[in-house]
């Protein structure tokens, strides 16, 4: 037989997302008449914003005729939404076009870019974190180790050097931001340490706190260490659509953002002109408007939760600068055990803390992405349950 | 510094395609009245079929209401498609729906199913050959060899063995079909020494000839062995729009199948909405009827690409079952300078050789993709230059 990857044959396969997939699977089938409330999957439920639907149809009519049809783009992606990107999202940070890249999603591209670095790189997550993170990294053959959190579940300085540093902030799944002073020692330990942080801030435009950075470039000297990944998928509804950005500035040594460039033109041939068109209208003053509203809605499904769980004597992470709760299990059982009393007795659904680490075990993650009703309706079933 | 992927830094960075469009782009600012005709990236000319854009127009506007939205898809593709493409192009083969994987180029995906196979596996390609087989594995940290080909650059059956086998049929950029004979001496090879064939099959919709199998599943035994790659990017114009899928069969021992699967889930977040509601609607009889008219315009552009080269006295592999011509060069030049003397004498583009590979130094690749209108000015002026 041909031998295997054994990183992939040794990975986590009972403590991931989709087994919370195959369990709902399982009961739906069980329960036909199931009046299931999902609180599970940080998908969105607000739909496309206007503006950007025009300019996809608009795309879509481009690609019917041979005269304005569009094949293969650029590899990194096209100027005209770049530039969009540079003159909105970092628009005080004086980065050129080629250091802005487009892409189909954060999920592939956060995992992706270690191709860059050395095999044995020394990586660093936390536990509990976005489990992609090292479950990526094993496919590319990389083993992570975790380090500490504090009880804020911020990733504390380590002694040892990492040359690889994962950071997720708004955090998935905890839902809690690194603040200024926060971000500012990781970036510190990374320029003092010649390490490469990767900063996924994919839930960026749920940042309101006032510390929080929008942005880790926020922080001195973060250009010379620092990868930052966002997404339209949660902000413009783009889940289903697929398009993502990240900056390598020139600034981080080795010629890094070069590299990339050589990378890929062998592993990509560029993302999705309707994806990256209907991007392109994101930045209009309407679908601006729309997107700051349906933000709000989220924010407001997150303030819900927060003091319902709250007011049930639950302790509570999260929901602020984010979509995510990130809440203390009360009863003796296990994530996964309450996980199933949720679903038998509740019939909703929650994701098991320990899906994001060994850690996460006493915790349960709470997504506000779902739709009001869905909220309102699981709040009122929580509440009969705990209060009654 | 943070240490590097030394596959990366070694890889081979003056024969690339890139490097094509750097001098057209360096041509074009020398010479801005140019009047440049492009043989070269095989990029299409003809539109998205009409069925098609409707199906993709539908789908944007189910992104538009909260009813009807689509978020996350499934991890390895939407059964709508999958039921398509097992009910058209794997009729005959019994596969089924968790054996087809829908995604969004095989470009990503021919080097990316490397992921499931250990990192010291023996792998080959030939020289010629598509340069991403042997780019691609260099940044998954993978080296490749060459076996020696036939005078018609078909793969000999080497004496060692390998683990994985990539074939590339009907092939770029020798435009040559590995027919049922070849194939299946390669899948009795593949059987007896437990290797994995990669079988790229993207351009299948262009094959004419009645000894070429369309699929390699065609073959006895091929089950057990092979992947299949395909995409919708040729035969329905969806260069700009990414779709592709492939067939892991679960016949191949050792779990393949499933393998796959727990690695996608870590690696990617599902193709795009609206590219696969557009692929689906490729089988409707309309979208089949009008690709049909469109590789017939390009098979016709082909014979004449033919026809004038032989008539000028060149050697010419390719361009029967396939859009590429593989093109002997007459004169005492290596292919850059072949391509450079093209660009500079007749503003004509097509692809140095030595981009496949240090064997194709003394050809050309002509792509027959461009409009029917580039093909004719193209032979217009090669003609005048050769023939006068």
């Amino acid at each position: 037989m041909v031998k295997l990857n054994s990183f992939l044959i040794e990975m986590e396969n009972k403590n991931i997302f989709s087994n919370v997939g195959k369990k709902i699977a399982l009961y739906k089938k069980n329960n036909p008449n199931n009046n299931i409330l999902s609180l599970g999957v940080g998908d969105v439920s607000k739909p496309i914003p206007k503006k950007v639907i025009e300019a996809m149809h608009a795309a879509v009519d481009e690609l019917s005729s041979m005269d304005s049809f569009k094949g293969y783009g650029a590899y990194y992606g096209y100027n005209f939404l770049k530039e969009k990107i540079l003159s909105n999202d970092y628009k005080q940070f004086d980065f050129s076009l080629d250091e802005i890249y487009i892409s189909n999603g954060t999920k592939t591209d956060s995992t992706s870019i270690l191709e860059l670095f050395d095999i044995d790189s020394k990586i660093c997550i936390t536990d509990p974190m976005y489990p992609i993170y090292r479950d990526g990294a094993a496919c590319l053959n990389r083993k992570v180790e975790c380090v500490e959190v504090d009880s804020d579940f911020v990733a504390k300085i380590p002694n040892n050097k990492y040359d690889i540093i994962y950071i997720c902030s708004p955090s998935n799944p905890i839902g809690i931001c690194y603040d200024y002073d926060n971000l500012k020692k990781w970036v510190d330990y990374a320029v003092k340490n010649n390490s490469i942080i990767l900063y996924d801030n994919v839930y960026s435009s749920f940042i309101v706190s006032k510390n929080v950075p929008k942005s880790i470039y926020e922080i001195p000297n973060a250009k010379k260490v620092a990868i930052e990944f966002r997404s339209f998928s949660k902000c413009a509804s783009f889940t289903g659509v697929r398009c993502s950005y990240f900056v390598i500035p020139k600034e981080i040594n080795n010629g890094i953002n070069e590299l990339w460039k050589r990378r890929t033109i062998n592993r990509f041939n560029g993302a999705d002109y309707i994806a990256q068109k209907g991007a392109e209208a994101v930045y209009t003053e309407e679908a601006q408007k729309e997107i700051k509203s349906n933000i709000e809605y989220y924010h407001n499904n997150a303030i819900r939760l927060r003091e319902a769980f709250s007011d049930m004597g639950f302790t509570v992470f999260g929901g602020i600068d984010s979509p995510f709760l990130w809440i203390k299990i009360k009863e003796n059982m296990s994530s996964w055990e309450y996980f199933d009393f949720l679903l038998n007795s509740l019939e909703i659904i929650v994701i098991p803390g320990i899906i994001f680490g060994k850690n996460g075990d006493n915790f349960f993650r709470v997504s506000a992405l779902a739709s009001s009703k869905v909220i309102d309706l699981a709040i009122e079933r929580l509440r009969n349950y705990y209060e009654k």
